[in-house]
């Protein structure tokens, strides 16, 4: 399944004991309504609360007889109007959501106004004062290819390996709208809105472009940036 | 005042006793904590509940000495996120939002989809059935310059005059997303949503192009289409 959400109102992709208010758990609901199973299914990678997408996947195992077509539209039906299932096929036996992704894409807006976006606010993180592009341009150039991420995460278990490649990151402005687009390998906890509190911070010049080599050579979270809010971030596209 | 809002929760523009969930109320509510006095605003034109507004236009008088800048930077700061003011400047004694307007632009959203559009669901009307634009577009030519356009509001007051004329209409599809933008020097109440449910009908093909004429000659409100939902209606702009 190809999915897209508005997160904003949701406590985060994975279900939880806590809430019924995830993702996931009005997906799998939906599905097991459909198909008349109990389904479990598994994303590309959990997002946090409020964070949205636009091109989230999950698979899941059924030996129902409908058509995907027939399940994508059944499940529009009954999904919230904040989640719909774009697209559904059917993939090998072995397919994982997971494991088999070979990259993710994420983009960040900001709003660099002073005045809110009305008709977009649970989408973007509207940050006013002064920024300059060019200087962040800058840093995420130093950010892409292969690297020891450790401080870009919030993610405590220094058992897994921290390195991650990123592949690109593109910074538009359009009128008072910034986006970041980056895409890379994988992503660990928080590491995008990590990337983007640094790059913030470096276009308001509290910080240098050079910053991000001794970020990188002290792998603590403390080294970094600001984690940039939720609502800001979308995941666009996940590759296999 | 030059304001944007989205309408979607709100009870709509006017000012009323039985609700304080109003566009009017907030505003009145803001620029009476801003300057100390009780302040009535009067608009370009009412909205409805769920329509929204990229430049509804809105005055009122006042002793402040605040200036202009101040004023909507603090208003800002006390209204709710989903109301903006874009703009404040100073105008002439008499000037009046609603007397002084010679043109007003609306523009009406369709999701021709089968799939909601989840970030976006608030300010579309979804509707999935085969739309044929072209279609739309011979109607829409029909409808510009001056009519009676008596047929297309629900408005019974037969007294006022229901002349107007539309300067322009322009439709436009992307992908599913067909927007109807329609500018003229006045439009009557539902007259925007009149006039799209018509060109959707047309558009089906459960109406001809010619039944246009007809509409216009049998001068009553059950000669037209139906009237769309409120939430794809926007108030783009109003000149003066």
């Amino acid at each position: 399944m190809v999915i897209m959400y508005d997160g904003y109102s949701y406590d985060g992709w994975q279900r939880q004991k806590t809430t019924k208010n995830t993702i996931q758990g009005n997906i799998e609901e939906a599905i097991n309504k459909v198909v008349g199973e109990e389904v479990k299914i598994i994303a590309s990678g959990r997002t946090d609360a409020k964070v949205h997408a636009k091109g989230q996947v999950a698979n899941f195992r059924t030996n129902t007889d409908l058509s995907v077509e027939k399940i994508k539209k059944l499940l529009n039906e009954k999904l919230p109007e904040s989640i719909g299932i774009i697209a559904i096929e059917e993939v090998e036996d072995n397919f994982h959501s997971r494991f088999n992704a070979v990259g993710k894409k994420y983009q960040y807006t900001i709003n660099n106004s002073e005045v809110e976006n009305v008709f977009r606010r649970n989408y973007m993180y509207r940050f006013p004062e002064k920024i300059n592009v060019s200087m962040m341009e800058l840093a995420a150039k130093k950010l892409v290819g292969k690297h020891d991420f450790r401080s870009f995460t919030t993610d405590k278990n220094t058992k897994k390996s921290s390195i991650r490649e990123i592949y690109s990151i593109a910074i538009t402005k359009n009128n008072s709208e910034i986006t970041v687009t980056i895409e890379g390998n994988g992503f660990m906890y928080n590491m995008v809105r990590i990337i983007v509190g640094t790059l913030i911070e470096i276009g308001q010049g509290r910080r240098t472009v050079e910053s991000i080599d001794n970020i990188f050579e002290e792998k603590r979270r403390g080294a970094a940036g600001f984690t940039a809010p939720p609502q800001g971030l979308m995941l666009l596209s996940v590759r296999y």
